[in-house]
């Protein structure tokens, strides 16, 4: 046993962030309690407050989906080697991560079957005979499942074998409307990200190198981490007709002929949670925004023994007045010293603790925490659910504005190859003309690890020199080191 | 093009279940769009509709495993080879059904992994480490997610090679502990089944051959379906210290000595889901209970092209109206003939059918139609919302009546062999007496395809003899095929 217990406490302490970014994260991680590495290699196991985090964001998306007209469905965890060999991309892309069941029920099997490393060929099997017509288009679907890559630097969220994701496949008549469903869910992504996440993203259109693999355009949302570092946080893709003319995705027309679908696809995973964690987080642990966290508020008593029952009585009257108002409140009333529990709530991210003891309900007060800058506010009890919902607020807000200001202040224009080098060294996010060519791109990685995170939508066309090749361009790429 | 649409039309009338019953079921399945074989053998497509009513089941489910204290986690889908070994029954009973991932990111594993059967070994090597000291239990956990074990005669939702499923977990410092949460989660799924899929069920335990392979005891809920054989719906699994001694799922106890945990297991799957269509459904398709229903009530609107914008119109105001009063409530105005929706509907299972034209809207008043027994009630529009509400009530009370008749009457208590082989073979559950060995119990199986299914938990002691063997017995076991 006393291994066990050495073992726990052996790490207690979060790194700071200028000490060493990497090690913070992975600190913040283990001391939130959200996820630790599995015993199969790259793989990971989702704790409960890690897992508590998705499922809110599992809520929120799918709420959403549902309201533009998307419905779930489940396609098969396995799919024949033959099917992915169908689209030629797409196979060049995943063959080389893919996890291969050879032996199944005690036999080696005829043919090989591939987890899925996303569905697109599994599904796409079947649509063409779930559309006759092009009265059953548009064709609106969504998958919540797991998927494996087989990974070998992992890191937990960012970079796991095996991680949760949803993808969604839709199916349209006309080219214009398969565009339109890839933008309006990239919109959903980046409402969601803003909106409930408060992390501020960029939206765009991947290079064809960074394209996915199959796809016709990859739409993009890329939010910046704060070590200046790009994270993809959601793609939505234009597959255009690459797909179902592969697996024959054919309706009949208006015009009384066969004609192909117009496809798009679009996916967030548990990555989201990593660019969650590095956006808000600072070295006292995890940070959550209020729209987010599953736990808005903790009430931690603060008790000796001898007042504890009234203590304890009045935090459930508490949480119950909370819960009224729909704020999601958890009463810790565990017979710690307080010091322990702030200390956990903190490191756990939870937007306000309410702290309770004898004074305060002898002054029928209590006082607010902020977790996101640790300003301590009294309030009037009666006051508590109109104050509290003002609160949450003002912590969304004050969430998003600093990682805004963050990004503002780490996102430059450079115009020659000396400025780009030192811009993309100090880690920003850096605008600079690029010629359109996938060799120069790729030169530029491998000299300064950046990669074009996306071509921003709405620019004005402006003349300027690629900044590697010296050669004419007209619109900017937005390059950066990127997880 | 013709294929396919050839393809879609081959089928589209349902087998009546007194011609053939597998055949029924199958159509049943094929013409609500609940689910599809997939190209993967033993594996299936859960399509839209199907999907909705899981969404359902996890939904309710979820909601009642967080209240009695249980979080979500989720824990890899590989299992190294050798963990599976740890525990002796368990590897044996899962063993021969396995999928096994023999290679990766393009090279051959060093350890092969399973694929899930179920996550025990997975969970419990972990577990240890979660748990110090007895102040961290009970330790109450829950997994959403897909399951693969090898199926040789797949049987969509009854049998597939993969599924979904939630399994929970929970650790207890003592056994009695244990096994109250077990018998407590034993009754969420009674509940769940009673209550909201108005699916009568008998608890009970289950014989030593027919227990979970490494549990000391299982708990059992067993449903009987239209052809009078037994459906196990859900099980609860007290594991005793089996798992903890082979994990070493250990704690510092309160007399200061280490103590191994007592656990227990419990999982509902998409199996379910094959019991709720055949408890209720017909020879004109799937029939769903009101309160687990994704959809309550359909509004069909009966228009000529004339009339169709008031008639819409008028269906969105009710569709408004009846949200209001939380009934899942879907508009259909697709221009179709109003018999090809109703017959959609139908097949469907939508418990009410709203019939609107515009000699409703003339009359303020609507047409419901029961999807139990095709009655049809006119009702005054201002009426409608209370109305429907005791309408859902009615069906769903309906539902389970019809059911709890069908098995009473299909229940027998036999006390010779005879009497035994005869009640088995005209689809009875059988209460006999049963000498408790093991070998008895093999014989009646391999002679009439009967199994345990469960042994009550409260029954009267009462002498009697084994129907099989003769000898003394001082209780009765419950005999069925199954499915």
């Amino acid at each position: 046993m006393i291994d066990k217990a050495n073992n726990k406490a052996t790490k207690n302490k979060i790194t700071s962030r200028s000490e060493d970014y990497s090690q913070w994260y992975l600190d913040v991680v283990n001391m939130a309690d959200l996820a630790e590495n599995a015993p199969v290699r790259g793989c990971m196991i989702i704790k409960p407050h890690g897992y508590s985090i998705w499922e809110r964001i599992q809520r929120v998306l799918d709420d959403r989906f549902k309201e533009t007209g998307v419905s779930n469905v489940y396609f098969p965890l396995f799919i024949p080697e033959k099917f992915l060999n169908k689209e030629k991309d797409h196979v060049e892309g995943f063959a080389p991560e893919v996890a291969v069941v050879t032996h199944a029920g005690g036999k080696k099997l005829e043919e090989p079957l591939i987890v899925r490393p996303t569905s697109e060929t599994i599904m796409y099997d079947t649509f063409g005979n779930w559309i006759q017509s092009y009265r059953d288009l548009p064709l609106l679907l969504n998958q919540w499942s797991n998927i494996v890559r087989w990974e070998l630097r992992p890191r937990l969220f960012l970079r796991t074998t095996e991680f949760l994701w949803q993808e969604g496949h839709t199916v349209h008549e006309t080219e214009e409307e398969g565009d339109e469903r890839a933008r309006q869910m990239l919109e959903v992504y980046r409402d969601i990200a803003e909106n409930i996440m408060a992390i501020p993203v960029f939206t765009g259109v991947k290079s064809e190198s960074e394209k996915f693999a199959g796809a016709l355009r990859t739409y993009t949302i890329e939010a910046m981490m704060q070590d200046g570092k790009a994270l993809q946080f959601a793609t939505s893709h234009n597959l255009g007709q690459n797909f179902s003319k592969a697996f024959d995705v054919s309706f009949l027309g208006r015009n009384g002929e066969k004609q192909y679908g117009w496809q798009t696809r679009w996916g967030l995973s548990t990555r989201a949670i990593g660019g969650l964690i590095m956006t808000h987080s600072d070295d006292s642990g995890l940070v959550l925004p209020p729209r987010l966290a599953p736990t808005q508020a903790v009430i931690t008593t603060i008790s000796q023994s001898s007042d504890n029952e009234e203590i304890v009585e009045k935090a459930n009257e508490i949480e119950n007045m909370l819960k009224k108002e729909s704020v999601r409140v958890f009463v810790d009333k565990r017979d710690l010293r307080p010091g322990e529990k702030f200390y956990e709530w903190e490191r756990k991210g939870v937007p306000v603790r309410i702290e309770l003891g004898a004074k305060d309900i002898a002054d029928n007060s209590v006082v607010l925490v902020r977790r996101d800058n640790g300003k301590k506010v009294k309030v009037e009890l009666p006051d508590l659910p109109k104050s509290i919902n003002l609160l949450l607020e003002e912590i969304q807000t004050n969430l998003y504005n600093r990682a805004l200001e963050y990004r503002n202040a780490k996102t430059k224009f450079v115009d020659n190859w000396e400025d780009f080098v030192k811009a993309i060294e100090e880690g920003n996010f850096v605008h600079a003309h690029w010629s359109g060519e996938k060799e120069v791109e790729a030169q530029i990685k491998s000299e300064t690890k950046a990669t074009i995170r996306y071509i921003p939508f709405r620019q004005e066309k402006e003349e300027g020199r690629c900044v590697k090749s010296g050669k004419p361009s007209l619109e900017r790429a937005v390059f950066a080191k990127a997880y």
